[in-house]
């Protein structure tokens, strides 16, 4: 079966986000002065062959683990759909 | 109130998207290939403070379409929660 999988992965909450500053610093200058706080993250959607959504997530968890995120500075979420 | 909104930026289908090749490709010869595609996109987490979660809303999307995703190349969406 097909899945369609999104490893959303962000920087730690404490971990400082120059990306995120630096956004919501533009914001505030172009009049959105009620955004208090940006954090980026990325969002991977990967399309994938898995006998069952679970073994989808197991692969997508792994994935996650051993490339797209960070274990240090990065947490990941995973979302396993029918594509 | 306070909300916590989330737009989601990526690649409109059919533009190229190399950072998402240069991942699907690392996973390939790391021995994951049952993966055929890879989208790179971005996630941005905003607090913001607004009257009520459609007034979030029509703010998460103006500042989408003025400054968070490029109208010409990609395409996003909203999502508005308390935070």
């Amino acid at each position: 079966m097909r899945f369609r999988g999104t490893v959303t992965v962000a920087l730690k909450e404490g971990i400082f986000d120059p990306q995120g500053e630096a956004v919501r610093s533009s914001l505030v200058s172009m009049g959105y002065n009620r955004v208090s706080r940006v954090r980026m993250g990325k969002d991977i959607v990967l399309t994938l062959e898995a006998k069952d959504s679970a073994e989808a997530h197991a692969l997508l968890d792994d994935m996650a683990r051993k490339l797209l995120a960070n274990p240090v500075t990065e947490f990941y979420r995973v979302k396993v759909e029918e594509a």
